[in-house]
């Protein structure tokens, strides 16, 4: 089993109206000074391993995971820790 | 400026229904052998750097950006690139 991290972010340009909300509510809270607050996803699967693992990734990715016009994803495989 | 990504996800044992609705929808696209699927948050930010940076960023954590209840988070900084 290999353990899969997907990042999943907005591309460049894309408005990100939860960004600014975050990005608003730590101005009011006093913390001054933060700017380009940009908010995205983090997904963790543990898979099966083979030859064709990446691959499956991608295809995973580009169908269900991430929207591919408004959404730039990257991912990692690590070995999966058994419970 | 350092560009801040604070990774925030459920801690163990949290039922994290998202997941689970991802982990069936890759079953149902045919995506077999997927388990232990969680869903959790990305935020980058770009702050001013200073000698308290650390500190800023665990506060703004735990006060608002991650439920310390519910969820871990950890952070990575680095130096922004300039647009």
């Amino acid at each position: 089993m290999k353990k899969v991290t997907v990042y999943i972010t907005l591309k460049a340009g894309v408005l990100d109206p939860q960004g600014k909300a975050i990005q608003e509510s730590l101005t009011a809270l006093g913390y001054e000074g933060v700017t380009d607050t940009r908010v995205g996803k983090v997904i963790e699967l543990n898979m099966e391993d083979g030859p064709d693992l990446e691959v499956r990734i991608k295809d995973m990715c580009n169908k269900l995971l991430a929207n591919p016009v408004m959404e730039d994803y990257r991912f990692e495989v690590e070995e999966a820790v058994q419970a």
